[in-house]
């Protein structure tokens, strides 16, 4: 059984006209929202990404089982007041505990957080609980910079700004996938950005005693790492120098999804941060969902190219595709 | 003959009491900068960086030229006012160019500009004119963060702030080579900011005209692209979607240094960028100057590893060895 | 025939993703929006505001006639960067054409502008053209605060600031409607902004030169003038103390809409403006559409209200319910 | 006999120099003011406003008392230091004080706080104990925008940030006459300030747990209210699609003043405040004391315009000429 | 005959009603001040400054003439918008001018300028001619710092940013009295930033090349030039380590007052400007208006003092107590 | 023998290197710096400012003790992140013990303290604690501007926001010297800025209730006391008229070094802070190292200025050369 630990919903429209008007509002209106079964349904079996519909794109590449969240460009962390963010998050949630429930098979909840610019990490606790123990989710997005690059932005994971919610993470036994949200930075899109984002929350959690202070602590670096693998050659050094471990020896403190989409980004991943720390992740349908013109195939369905590094082992291949998910989310079936 | 376009000048401490003392007068004082032939020499045969010194190292690794510019994390181009920065960089280039002509075997002139916060690039054209003719330098470091991580930044190299620096660079037939500087934002090390501004850059001037505008300018990004080549599935899959030309043709626009020490990286980078693209270089002596402990070998001599690449033709390796590097920078022997 | 100068479109869900995606991209994605026929047609066709369809609604209290524009609170002109308010403005006035198209009988099309906080309204000449010219509107929203509560303002509608637009305006010979979009500023609802906004719009107004520099331009204030008409014996005697001419002699040098709600509103607003400078206009569906539970009638239901004034002449009402409209927007039947 | 609640006192010019001079020195210098009787008596005795001396204006209209305050204009609230506002304040409710002492059957006072930008108003508390405790006055002016139209401005009424100042007027019994200070943001003359704060501070009071909390707290809100019983129409309707009481029933735990100077305006007030809750006041002299050139009469003298409401029953009437105002503020004779 | 060049006029209390009239209103109201001879004469004949009455006083110390301006704290050059500041300028010209027709053979105006925070000075151009020209002024007030210690404050002197204002006191032949307004800043009181700003002023006019540019302008320091005679050595010592001519060379370019208070003081400016670059000054009455316990005369009594000292010739003096003047200020008589 | 209590350590160029790096780096490297003994003797032999090595200055001029620090200018209290400062402080204070330990009957420490724009003072107890009791040192410097220049600055001296490091120094009995860094405001050279901060500190500190609450509390105010015994006529004028005792009286609870280069401002400087509160200091090698072109003297040479005092006393002249240093700094030998 193939699991992929990095996807996200497919909403109805209806989800965006109420984010629309949550904003327009400042938080002024905006009930909770109510969707229909049928158009959570719906949503699901209509094409999107310029491909198939959700529900048949799965079926496509071969994955049985994926853990969803929303669309993290979506989360618009940096909005102000803070109640916009809070009744979206929880709109966010309560549709991904929907479509789980509707397709208890296929889909796994992970949950999206209230985080607000320059608002302490506390304001997640309750809601991290309510998703874990309410609506049976198994972890949680955890963006970085809430600020969505307007500086200055909060400081590194590394620091003890976090531990509030570090706390409950551990206490919860769920892992954070390492995920920024938008971009405001003009320089930057969103896109770069999580790439960029995660190569700080790296570096910063591995110059900290984060993971000293909570052994049990578990994170989870969405694609493959941002820019650390391919330059790791450069921290190795600065590592040898110092007093500290090995680089790489710290990197294996922390987990990788592998929504990269070429064959040697994902052996550069595989090889330093060894495939134990490795779960397959592919984000699709999203902005991996096209056909390469050179192959012929979706640029997402990565299961083939994972499936031809020939110096991974049939036991390193069983933990990327779904064992070791099953440990570090305390999947059940 | 080894040629190596991305190293720094080993400075005698004079140079550093000078910026010392610019800093902390604010340009109320610090005339011309004058160091001695000696104190220069004695500079380049002293121990640096953990090993042998400067000239020793590169007999070490059997690199026969460096192209030197100043180190870049010392250019301080957030500092006001502007004065300060523009002593500091006359300093530097002129160092650069009294070490070229002392050792004109080894060393060639790489220019730093006096990019300043808030100030446009037209500032820098006249000392990159005097660098050039007069010292007879071949390119020049280009900082796409001026502002040194504090926000806001201004637009990305994609952008028309850029030009009045891109025409004097195509009048006068030199690169530039993408470096940031120092970093104050507090999350990011110098370091890593280096791999997230070359990112920035690459995208930014990709998703640009800039290259329409200037078919002759010349660009190179250095430590082997940052996050981009490991990264770019994502990019490519964008491209596909949108009308562009495939993400990997418009990354051939632009040239790379070799400044990655792991060998799948260097792989990575050749794959994506393509051998004709990439130009050999080190920062030798600099932060990969460690001995890894697992192989007993300088972490910076990458040399043995670009060799070792099996699919590269020799014709490929003459070219990332010195001859790109020759035609790049118009070398004369 | 009844006609309804104030008025907002029935958009589809799918109008709202689009502007979600616009925001979460900030400007990096979203090409142009491409709305079906049958989802137009469908919106207008459910029910909405908690009564009945849009169309039904105006059979329900006798409107014949509607000249409708976007939602204004829905606008988010303080949005960076300026693309994302371009695109979406677009998109509205794309959707309100094709509106008016598919209903000529029943609905006349008043443009929104791309205004954007800090950018000069000249960015909106070329928009409102389009809108007049290509797309048939008979006149545009104005928003006197771009900035949505986040000070500091622009100046003043009195200000020259805005001569760009007045320009435009007298030259394709259509009215602006005063209406402000969003407010960020925490201690006010975009509703209440509305009523302050037009209030500070009628005072700088009438303390400026523009109606001397514009004597054809035409300037109508929704709501019935904010607070004016019910404070204006303050104003009153500051003008009997001063030079100018009596304050309500200059207030009659604006248009004002009747979208308030109450009888003794109605009568305060005809007693000063006076009723040729009155138009009917209901925001029906809207904010007013509620039933009285004191009445059991619809709040936004004015006509009958302004039926019942007795001092009104039968040519008052004509002009009131159409006369007046039918000149200052110049509508052909 | 009538009680105008709603006036300011005139006072020599001396006090003006004092503060001018407490502004020029940003208090560094300035010792406490001291008067004599004479200037104070002599200043009530000069004609002002255009009109008679204040003494005698009272007479011409037939008011017998006044509950006076220093002109809220001049309470330069968002001047920094803060012992600025203090002492000027200081020196103003002396000179209330003196000249109720010197004039006991016509002048009651009423306290100005040191209410100073981004400062608690928790600082208000030992002054508006010192003016009715040792000064005899019987209640204050309450300014919800100490920051003058300096963003961002404090939290609405509704906020816990003033339950310091409502305890404590909870506590010795004496009402806040809600009414603004200066206004420095450029679009809005200090006098439409007035009006549009009355409005924000009745929609923040209206939406809070104020009242629940307080339920003896007494609030007079100015200038009948601002804009809001004119534009209560769409406030009423968001209340029938809501769950609270209608916006009518919750407007009616305020109490207003009936400085406004037109008669459909003072209907409109009565029509939906209902008399109870509306007390007599003026301003005179002040803004209105003007002769209206189409009826020859001074506009603040509304006396007559009220007593022309048929509807008002002599119990109305009576109360809001002066028996609601000994009950609201514990007036003895 | 004595002539003071240093003086400030005494105003009525009116004025400074007017001002803080100006200030509450923000520019909204506050036509032209006009002010009763009956006034003027009144306030210079009342005891002022704890002492008897202005004009009293001069016949005490025996001054014969005093060129009078207004109380530069009192100036409020950071008030926003500027035609606060412009009103209460002309205002106060006005009353200068109105004193010196009074009383011709006691008083000569020096004008103060319109001078505004983050405003070129070339808005005084104009302000400056009808002081001069229609007014008969014979100097201005300049202030260095109209940001009135709220940084960043403008360049210093010596820029170019104040050519405009030179450029027009060339042309009309009358000099500036270097002065500051206030100070907002808290650490320092408005009479020692005088003393800071004055030392600013000297060395920024002394390192630049206002004086090359203008060679008749004529420049004023007040107070004795703040620090500079006193901490001349260290000043000294720069100048003669550089290129520069003496700094004491430099310092005769401008002339100074003896609103000094100690004869130690005095003879230190003496040394130093050299008598011929020095006009006798006192502020009589004002800050030096008390009666010294030791020796039970006025301090700002100050001719005495230099009469006592032995080393000045008897020309020198004639120089110091109007001959100079005479000169500088192109007296008549 | 004489001592010079204000004296600046004369440092090899590798502290200034290591200062760079430390700023280039922003903290991200830079452990303790080590300097070999050679280094230190070295630096103190070699020509410095333009005369000959410092020990040679020492013995021209017949000092024969110094009390020395860092140079205040290059101390760069306002850097971000803290950690630079305090890094750098640690390197100047090791410095100065070791030059104190090399050469222990020439040199005497006084520490410099890790002060830091927005920070408490409260981060330099434990620095100054080390110094005194581990290092030997005898006092420190305090900058009452750690912003340079940079607004808003702290409070002055008076305030009780410095308690904390004051009641450390009584506790430890040791004084300190006043004396500001560098300086950002453009139009202030550092050294300037050091004058302008000694009068703002001297006004701060007699105004406020520091000797109160600190009887024992030692102040030493650098540079003769900035401009206040030259304009201490303005402020004695000042204390006469308020309530406080004579502002020679206060002036006379601090301390002032003579670092001042004229004979008149050495005498002011006696007279009113008398003899006894004064001590000989010289910052030679310095700003005053330059030989006077009219005298042919070392500028800096003051000795003989001061000898040549006729009214000064015998023993004035042995507590100014050395009696007051040894009790004040409690000196031993």
């Amino acid at each position: 059984m193939i699991i992929d630990i990095h996807a996200h919903f497919t909403a109805p429209a209806e989800l965006w006209a109420y984010k629309s008007n949550l904003l327009a509002s400042r938080g002024h209106s905006g009930g909770r929202l109510k969707l229909s079964d049928d158009k959570i349904v719906d949503a699901l079996n209509k094409p999107v990404h310029g491909g198939n519909s959700h529900l048949q794109q799965l079926k496509e590449v071969g994955i049985d089982k994926q853990i969803i969240s929303p669309r993290p460009y979506q989360l618009m962390h940096s909005e102000k007041p803070e109640s916009i963010v809070r009744k979206f998050t929880e709109a966010c949630n309560d549709l991904t505990a929907k479509q789980c429930k509707l397709f208890p098979d296929t889909f796994i909840g992970m949950a999206c957080l209230p985080q607000n610019m320059g608002v302490s990490p506390k304001n997640c606790v309750e809601e991290l609980e309510r998703c874990v123990k309410d609506l049976g989710m198994v972890g949680c997005l955890l963006n970085p910079d809430p600020n969505e690059g307007m500086g200055p932005p909060p400081p590194g994971l590394g620091d003890e700004y976090w531990y509030p919610l570090y706390e409950k993470m551990v206490q919860l036994d769920v892992p954070a996938l390492i995920h920024s949200a938008g971009c405001r930075e003009g320089r930057e899109s969103y896109s770069l950005h999580f790439i960029l984002e995660e190569s700080i929350a790296i570096m910063s959690l591995l110059s900290s005693k984060v993971f000293k202070t909570f052994p049990n602590l578990k994170v989870v670096i969405s694609h493959g790492g941002g820019a650390i693998p391919y330059q790791i050659g450069r921290f190795r050094a600065g590592s040898v120098k110092g007093d500290s471990p090995l680089f790489e020896d710290r990197l294996r403190q922390l987990y990788f999804d592998t929504a990269l989409y070429t064959q040697d980004a994902l052996e550069t991943l595989f090889k330093w941060a060894t495939p134990p720390r490795c779960m397959f992740g592919t984000e699709r349908p999203g902005s991996g969902t096209a056909k390469d013109p050179k192959t012929g195939k979706w640029i997402d369905d990565t299961q083939p190219l994972i499936e031809a590094i020939s110096w991974l082992t049939a036991e390193d291949k069983a933990g990327i595709f779904g064992g070791t998910a099953r440990k570090v989310f305390n999947l059940k079936n």
